[in-house]
């Protein structure tokens, strides 16, 4: 085996990404060294090498999704699945590590607000050992807490990543959000996460499914996965969107929405367009934008409103998005628009900023 | 039998209710008349008199929250227990008549927000037959879908009457409050809906619970319902009471609040004193009161916060909290600081309206 | 119009089905006649021919399936979904008539539970007016309190009558099932029942749809509504049938089993295929037949299992059902594998009792 | 500090249990080494004892329920409440350790099905280091996965104990029974687990609490923790206790039962006893012991019945509990009928064996 392992640095922000060479770590009891095949580009990592996420510590390798092939592991370990793992499989991992011993972990069940969570290539630093705590690079270690999913043989790994990070949010937004079968529901945004939310909400038994959003080529995409109804915001007015909720839904609004946008205006629409009694689910806002007001009695109690805001993932929610990936992979596949080896992270950094992907995605080995 | 029947009537807004006599109606089948034997006087009743409702047409006789003896009746009926009902027999009723063939009464098992629900006294007018559709006159008429639950002989009936409102009210923000037991608690406001949310509170399981309110006899009147905590903010700074609170939850703020004020102020301190991935139900605003500004990624979606406005409720609810009120009577006897006969209903009005009565009750039979 | 309709009168158990003729009511206030374009043929509707079904009373119409045209109607109306309704509209109805008083209708809101509930076509007799309270006739009364749905003109509505009797009975069993997404299904049975469970197990995100039948063709047919794997049980032993379960779901058993055979040795299987915590939904006991037995500590206690029953279903769950068949509506004309005019009615019955259909529809207008 | 600890010793079944001495052990990192202040003594060490249980291997210290002082810990660490924890801090922790990884602890949040699941004092040996692994022992070494609950100085630990299983277990079964404020409510057994679950049903806002029991001085303790109505089966046939309950629920049996018993005619009755609708909670069985017949339509179909069973606890559980415990301490010191010192442990057994102690615990440092 290989000493050393390449990956993708970041040095300083808002300056290109470097390529440094790292030495593979010797393993610890539990830990598991894999050899990444494909390392998901988010959105989150254009605001981190822009320098807008207080949680780096440079130098860092980014990368929070990833999936790959086990090239060594030390001690037995089953997959969260209870599939005994070996070296040659293929796995996808939970991005978050949490303690499992705090009152969120524990006594309410809800790990991904665990105070002391740490992601793969968000929280950690490449300057000390083991140093491959991104995915941006050949190799990867996992330590013992880790969560894993083994993959059948013949998947496209690169498919499947973003299963881990947007995929498990909206996961997690319809796991808050009590949809009922036979609902409408609204979504904002046509981002990855909004684009698993409408393969969500077909898989939830929606009964009408529409999506606001700015980009023609993304809403036909949208369509492709279940959307029913389309409004593109550069064509139709606030007053014109609204008129035509309203009438797919019996002038009543949708039962929920989902704000995937991570616009306030966006978060104020999709509170607008919800019936009484109904809920607004809110994943867009990853990092600080913006306020909304809200009237006190027209949009929050006489409405009997429900509005939900929603904060990163957990394993079970890495769980239903890699289950609804792999129950269309065909699908699937035209969300990854694009894919680079590791030394292109620039250009898939590059096209993600601009928007020209909707998911770009490197691939490490080729 | 009398062929008339006493009435309180408000003709003028902000002018003194007068004392009206009307005929008493002929049942049809399914009605029931009852002489009124508690009438309870609601803060919204001042509203209305105020002329600040604007679902009032005049002349009305007021009244939303009775209870009393069954007179005469039409045909066979059972209370919504099971229980046969005759002549003779003390009931409570719940206030609203809803329609029963909605997509909120059917479909989604809401009916408290039926598109055609209608409340005795609050949207009947007293000009045409049957005349007697409020609770603040010696008689009432009971349409054939009213939900009535026969009461016990020997019970107070003005102890029972808050729980067609307030009581019911919050019930339905307990119900959707998903509260757990062991969880920490927070109550804004000490009117009655204040109150039985405390009662509420302790019958839930709470750990704690922490009220905030302004009134010092009010906030011992907490304490005797199961208060663990009691802040006064005109003693206690917000700052202050934020640090009792943190103090009191390990530092993360309650799992669940409940803002029974009415006030965006008290509202935005709910939502700040709740811990991540925490519930703040709002029940306080049951007419247009200001706005509040909330911040999308600290308030919501970095929070996972769960906001959940509350409109009025349905008989599920009067169930609820007529039972709690039967569950520790003498407890509730407290709450009724001020009874009054028929002809005084000016001096009960103006009681409420100055927050000198916690709940004052009009007896139209002494 | 016409002054008389023809109905299909069941008079003696076992014996033909007979044509008869009565007098078309009139209208008291909130009533509707509708115009039968198609009555399906339930597999209880075989029983009730049978004797076998207590609730029945002698001459009666049977039929509690029916989708139609109103032809009149006295007073204005509205369907579930806020449509005004108006003569010459397509309307579905819900089978059953609730009383909306009771503790369960109000209270628990379970109207499927209702102590007064009744259904057209099951505790009807044609013996005395208005006659008309089956579907298998020209033309039924629909009495004030029934809920409706409108349909949109140019739907074939033989495909839709079985979301008001198999489907609505699954729907109510995934609305207990709580069943989440990315779940393993088993599903016993492969009448209407088990076919519409296979459709709902795919709108609730199921990720393994396990069936197991004794019908080559129907195991196909449930491959086209989406089952993962088919278990002829014919062909492969109860052990091997488990073997299968087993190495699909990781040795573990399946999150939820649906019973919809109305088998007692397909209930004890589906409980046995059941994980640890897992939930098994019976709804195929719609009369008496047989018994079980379970361990306390093996199959309840230690496997900390939910066994949940089902009967029949509500408003809510029609919808649910309605929802899902226009959502896939080409799919489901496959269950329509026989449609007989009115006076072949007879036939219908028979195809139904030797199971040669699996869904059979009456057409009384051609 | 001492060198070795004493503990007392289960080496051959149905024999007496022998005081021995054990090496305290070297902490390893997060390793916790506790003074045990109470332990409690639990049905199911009675069965261990008598070599019903399979788990257990010889030798071994017995004792899931404990509380004490922390004498020695290596690393930091926090409770589950978020405290952090000190040498001298006084601690209840949860009794069993579960893996964090499995399908259970993480996809399904249920950590008490967790396949590699072991409990203190229950899968220990005490043949090898660290030997000191129950908490029939003067010391217990903690492992680094253990959840523990600070308490406040001050408290009396030998009446928390039964937090960490009858408790917990109890709570479980809240936890999964669905009940609604203002439900009726049957307990069968008037054991610990029996008797936390009238103050559950207390604290979950039951309207009416049924026990039933067969002995006068436990019904007695029960009504004392909120029993409405104690049924004794010595002195009522099963008839007339079916008739009690009739009446008390408009004769449509109560909304929720608890088998707390482990007797296969109480599952019997409770479900009996049970409302359409309604559900069953089984959490008597801890071991096996018997089977019930049920009719599949009666039963369970027409019925709508829920059966759930329940098996053991977790973290979140034993925080309801102890909840529970900390809001009425004084009356949960009369669950503690009988203590003794380490030395005296098999009088501790005798007395939970022969039911003259509702509950005993050992007090190893007097």
């Amino acid at each position: 085996m290989k000493k050393e392992a390449l990956a993708i640095v970041l040095e300083k922000f808002n300056e290109p990404l470097m390529v440094r060479a790292f030495p593979i770590p010797i393993l610890k009891e539990g830990e598991i060294l894999v050899k990444i095949e494909a390392a998901g580009v988010c959105g989150s990592d254009v605001h981190m090498w822009e320098g807008r996420d207080p949680r780096i510590r440079l130098p860092m390798i980014p990368g929070h999704e990833g999936a790959g092939e086990i090239l060594e592991m030390r001690g037995e370990k089953k997959d969260d699945y209870g599939n005994p793992l070996k070296v040659g499989d293929k796995v996808l991992w939970n991005r978050g590590i949490t303690c499992g011993q705090c009152y969120f972990c524990k006594v309410k069940r809800e790990p991904s607000l665990c105070l002391n969570r740490w992601v793969y290539g968000i929280h950690t630093s490449c300057a000390e050992p083991p140093y491959l705590t991104g995915n941006y690079a050949e190799y990867l270690l996992l330590v013992g807490k880790t969560d894993l999913f083994k993959i059948r043989t013949g998947i496209d790994l690169s498919v499947l990543v973003p299963a881990s990070c947007s995929g498990a949010t909206a996961a997690h937004a319809f796991d808050l959000s009590e949809i009922e079968s036979g609902d409408s529901v609204l979504i904002q945004g046509v981002g990855p996460l909004g684009i698993f939310s409408v393969a969500f909400a077909q898989s939830f038994g929606a009964s009408q499914i529409i999506v606001i959003g700015g980009t023609k080529e993304r809403l036909q995409m949208c369509e492709s996965f279940g959307a029913t109804h389309t409004l593109n915001r550069h064509q139709l007015s606030k007053e014109k969107r609204k008129e035509a909720v309203m009438e797919v839904t019996h002038g009543r609004g949708v039962d929920v929405s989902f704000e995937m946008a991570g616009e306030p205006d966006a978060l104020k629409e999709s509170i607008s367009l919800v019936r009484t009694g109904g809920a607004c689910i809110s994943a867009g806002f990853g990092e600080p934008h913006g306020t909304i007001d809200l009237d006190c009695f027209h949009d929050i109690g006489r409405k009997n409103l429900r509005l939900q805001g929603v904060w990163v993932s957990e394993t079970r929610h890495t769980h239903m998005a890699l289950q609804l990936i792999l129950s269309r992979i065909q699908d699937f596949k035209k969300l990854i628009t694009h894919t680079f080896p590791l030394a292109r992270a620039n250009d898939a950094i590059r096209v993600m900023k601009a928007k020209e992907a909707v998911k770009a995605v490197l691939l490490p080995h080729g």
